[in-house]
């Protein structure tokens, strides 16, 4: 029976001696927020034992009541944010999340040469480019490996190891609260039983809307497609489609073509054009993507040279976080500087073109399927196939058409014609089948 | 419609503006071999048109039958590798493969004070920290993204981003010409058709020991656990188990058990004692693992915070591989140096217990699965399952018996007890059941 002793320790202690590198101090961490990952982030750091990263201060609002009595002696808890901002700090970990205050510390912490690690993924997608200059010019760095898919290192992974590739497809599960929403409803569960599940387990806020709205892996994809595709857009271009309107009859009509229903967030580059969305989406049952259960995060790169390569596990969640958070930390201490990726600016200009999957609720009568089939026609937009299961009362009847390959824009039409027909109970639901 | 100009390009012309780094001059590189990895990394440099990465000399035996028209005007073709090494070249990547002479050329590198990147995972696996060690007191770089999985980024994905965790468990499918074999075999085909069309394919050499006889995934999985549980061990503890011995016959058993068989490379530290093994295995086909499909790649780590987190994609190939080494080169070229992993010498002293699949063979007569299960009884070993498919004459009938979690050496004995009866067609098979 071997000892490993020391081996799951922090310490660095390697066998690749560096010169010099054992005199310097450990870098003092200043943590902001103090939430499920702010004290995963402390828990590890005191389970570590490391020498090369000691927690100094801990700042949250109403601090008394956040005190624990496992973490390091000798922190400075504090709910005097400038207090912090003016320490020996050498790194601010920012896991207050939102565009304000957090980006006024974030940028204060900057100005004054201090790091900053992130797991602020809104803060990122809007202000990253300037956060990174405004680093640059000061001599800190800025890591946010935290803020896309939690403990799945896709970040690190695109810098270190994709950095050589031309990624022209991103393709990913980047919300683990709707995807736990999608995956329960899957099974059977109605949307308004989980959502209060997903609220009572912390997956989801009192206001579902940043999540269930597509807000939240709008800002995700977003940060993927500078780090991926090597553009900077801005993210409310993006218009994301909620998944409220999927209910219990689309995850029955998903399963006999051979589908489930995920919140996809996706984004390509063909002859130099752009097209970027975040949607419920009919995603094949072989698909990698519909393997993702509960919170789970999936993201597949398609590169030119590469192919696909696919990440995925816990995007969510306090400690899957924190490991990527102590991963920048450990990056920081290391002297490991990000690999810088080119972008530019750029707008979106194209529109997928994908089968579409679009659910009607009618009042049924005689005619409908022709009227809304010739509407269809007029757009050139062809019809793969027409299903309707039995056991649905004729006043409420959902039914479901599938078309061909179609662009989005030629789709809206088309919806814009048919909505003005007086048979629908409820608006049609249109979702994009992911091929 | 958005016009993205140069976002393809690898050109450092960053909106991160670092002070000083575009006064740099570019980093010359020099590669080792000109094979199928060799022209990629040449390609792809010289597509992408970078201002970081110049290829300045080519080494190959032979090379005047290997020149290209494609390559960047002005590097040198040479068989001269003496030259080569006391060149001004800055980095060396070595893409001979093997122990000698490529180690060799290596470490006359690094004493030299250059850096080298490699994709040699024999030479990282048996001889990683010497070299390492000889690196950081020349002042230079050891970089070998490309050694294990190819074009997948797991060794900068630990190395960046699960640094901060525990790392407890890895299970991987780490040779794409075994992948290749067990899948196609999965179809149908039978085990010397397959090999014969990855040799024709160029998956796999004319004496396929390494990768058959699991030499090849054991260096990887040596590499890995230096990385991910940071315990050193000599490769050659691993006793691999070649897939040479599974046939159409154990597909077929496998699958009526829910199963698929693959060569699993896999290892775990619990209570401080470590197991690790490469072998073909049953895989539920619930499991991700039983996904992969041809020569893909795939790693799965589980993290005591940030639990199982799956990377997957192209394992080998020029292409991928190619992504993986540029990708190392850049991140030179950055300044971005690697997060020391520390890592202590160890020794396998555990074993996996695991449930077993042990396929007989025999010459029917009465009285056979008596005496087996009665063997097995003595070794405190519990049948899960006796499967006989009809089909198969009396005389070379082929039947499966299932049991419980048991240690290996429990089950070697038994078998040894078993090998002993006169039915034998041949030897029994015993795989193990990875749950």
């Amino acid at each position: 029976m071997s000892e490993i002793k020391g081996a799951a320790s922090l310490k660095v202690q390697s066998n690749a001696v560096v010169p010099g590198s054992s005199a310097r101090r450990p870098l003092r961490i200043a943590l902001f927020g103090f939430g499920t990952v702010g004290s995963s982030v402390a828990r590890i750091l005191s389970e570590s034992n490391s020498d090369v990263l000691k927690l100094t201060h801990i700042f949250n609002r109403g601090v008394a009541r956040k005190r624990v009595e496992w973490a390091p002696a000798g922190v400075v808890w504090t709910e005097d944010a400038e207090a912090v901002l003016n320490s020996d700090a050498d790194v601010i970990v920012e896991l207050v999340g939102g565009l304000d205050p957090a980006g006024n510390w974030v940028r204060r912490a900057l100005e004054a040469g201090k790091s900053v690690v992130t797991a602020n993924k809104k803060l990122i997608a809007f202000h990253g480019i300037e956060l990174e200059r405004l680093a640059a010019a000061k001599g800190g760095h800025l890591k946010y490996g935290a803020a896309v898919a939690g403990g799945i290192p896709v970040i690190p992974g695109l810098e270190q190891g994709l950095a050589g590739d031309r990624i022209e497809r991103i393709e990913g599960i980047l919300n683990g609260t709707c995807n736990f929403i999608l995956s329960k409803m899957d099974e059977g569960a109605e949307y308004a039983t989980v959502l209060a599940e997903a609220q009572a387990k912390g997956y989801a806020e009192a206001d579902p809307t940043e999540d269930v709205g597509g807000f939240d892996a709008r800002a995700k994809l977003a940060i993927l497609m500078r780090l991926a595709l090597r553009v900077v857009v801005d993210p409310e271009e993006i218009k994301p489609q909620a998944i409220t309107s999927v209910s219990a009859v689309d995850f029955s009509y998903a399963r006999d073509l051979g589908c489930t229903v995920r919140q996809i967030a996706r984004a390509h580059r063909t002859n130099g054009s752009l097209a970027a969305t975040v949607a419920p989406m009919l995603v094949d049952l072989r698909s990698p993507l519909a393997w993702s259960r509960g919170t789970e995060n999936m993201v597949v790169f398609t590169g030119h040279y590469g192919g696909d390569v696919v990440f995925s596990g816990h995007g969510a969640g306090g400690h899957p976080t924190a490991v990527a958070v102590v991963s920048d930390l450990l990056a920081l201490a290391h002297d490991s500087r990000r690999v810088e990726i080119p972008s530019v600016p750029a707008r979106l200009g194209a529109e997928f073109e994908v089968p579409h999957y679009i659910r009607f609720t009618v009042n049924d009568r005689p005619g409908i399927v022709a009227e809304i089939t010739g509407v269809l026609a007029r757009e050139h937009i062809n019809i793969r196939a027409i299903v309707q299961k039995p056991g649905y009362p004729a006043h409420a009847l959902p039914f479901v058409v599938t078309v061909e390959p179609c662009k989005s824009s030629a789709m809206e039409r088309a919806l814009d014609g048919i909505r003005k027909m007086d048979c629908h109970i409820s608006d049609p639901l249109d979702l994009q089948m992911l091929e």
